[in-house]
């Protein structure tokens, strides 16, 4: 399937469709940063599958905050692929943010198309019709142990939470999840790229196959 | 360490080193042959790990025969470093033949060094002083199954051997010392390459960055 999709690029305008998936804590963001660093933002759509969870507006709040948020079904994978459909066909996207203090949708921003598509999200690889629009499927790795650590350190820090609160979340839903839906997802990567976002021999190979692409 | 070594590449004319390896059957010398392919005799020097197994001729013939060559003890990794550096130093190095019918040495064949040295073996990675020289690591990988259906069609169609062979000899030294010595190794790659020689998104990945490292 993404052999064709690359052939396909090849002799149209078709953009280039990367898809950065990997476990929570696993450096998919910075490898994703950096391919955005080397190309810029004129020659990227960055789309991220966490600005699509459902809107929960109509549930009670504290339903709401039951919903598992680690769970394929989690995501309103019907518009994401509308999406990422639109901006195929060159089209400018009305990208959902997704606010969760309230679990509902805000505001949503314009996304222009452009040559390449770098989709990034810990389920991508899990839905299929999903995987068909992808090129290139990179899949970050991590060992969890330091998967945990870098969550702990991040939802401490960055956003105020107990070490128990993180603990907790991480047990009931991140973990099981990960090893129902994300870790069996990798079978479907074309390259899987251990010590994430530190492994710069692995994102100067990937940028120098975009680079190639986009001379095409 | 790798890094460093990118980076030493860079400013001198010190040859690229590019490790390939995997487990038996997994599609390493797929891979390595379509890097071959891409760029030619000229531009790559390739050398197979499997060249520098210890010649054994001091042993009688059936204690020869008791040697597991799947372990790491079973390579002469002093003369094998000693020729890497020789070709980084861009000298020609004459590396053995090995013959296994005896498990002795047979002549030698001279090697010319080249902007690209492309080092392959199952347990290339599983010695310290060999990864050091590595400046890309690229690990095939391939599902155990998989993997001994590869080995199965190799040794019955090449080779003339019986089913019962190739599993008594799988069993014994194949699936130990890869549980062993060559699926721990894979935490050194700098890329995990799945589904081996049939993966032409990775190879292209790969050629992409040996082409702009060439340029420079």
């Amino acid at each position: 399937m993404s052999e064709q999709h690359t052939f396909f690029h090849t002799k149209t305008t078709h953009p280039l469709t990367i898809g950065v998936a990997g476990g929570s804590g696993s450096g998919k963001t910075t490898v994703s940063q950096a391919i955005l660093d080397r190309f810029g933002e004129e020659r990227i759509t960055y789309l991220q599958h966490d600005s699509y969870y459902c809107d929960l507006a109509h549930l009670p709040l504290e339903q709401r905050r039951q919903v598992n948020f680690d769970h394929p079904d989690a995501f309103d994978n019907d518009l994401f692929i509308t999406h990422v459909d639109a901006l195929l066909r060159g089209e400018t996207v009305a990208v959902p943010t997704y606010d969760f203090a309230s679990y509902t949708r805000g505001p949503a921003h314009m996304v222009q198309a452009a040559p390449v598509i770098l989709i990034e999200g810990i389920l991508i690889f899990a839905d299929a019709a999903l995987r068909e629009r992808l090129d290139i499927k990179l899949f970050v790795d991590a060992e969890s142990d330091l998967r945990i650590i870098r969550r702990l350190q991040r939802d401490i820090i960055e956003r105020g939470r107990t070490v128990e609160s993180v603990i907790e979340q991480y047990l009931t839903t991140v973990r099981p999840m990960h090893l129902e839906f994300v870790e069996p997802s990798k079978r479907y990567a074309d390259i899987i790229i251990p010590r994430g976002g530190l492994n710069a021999i692995a994102i100067d190979m990937i940028t120098a196959r975009i680079a190639g692409l986009l001379q095409n």
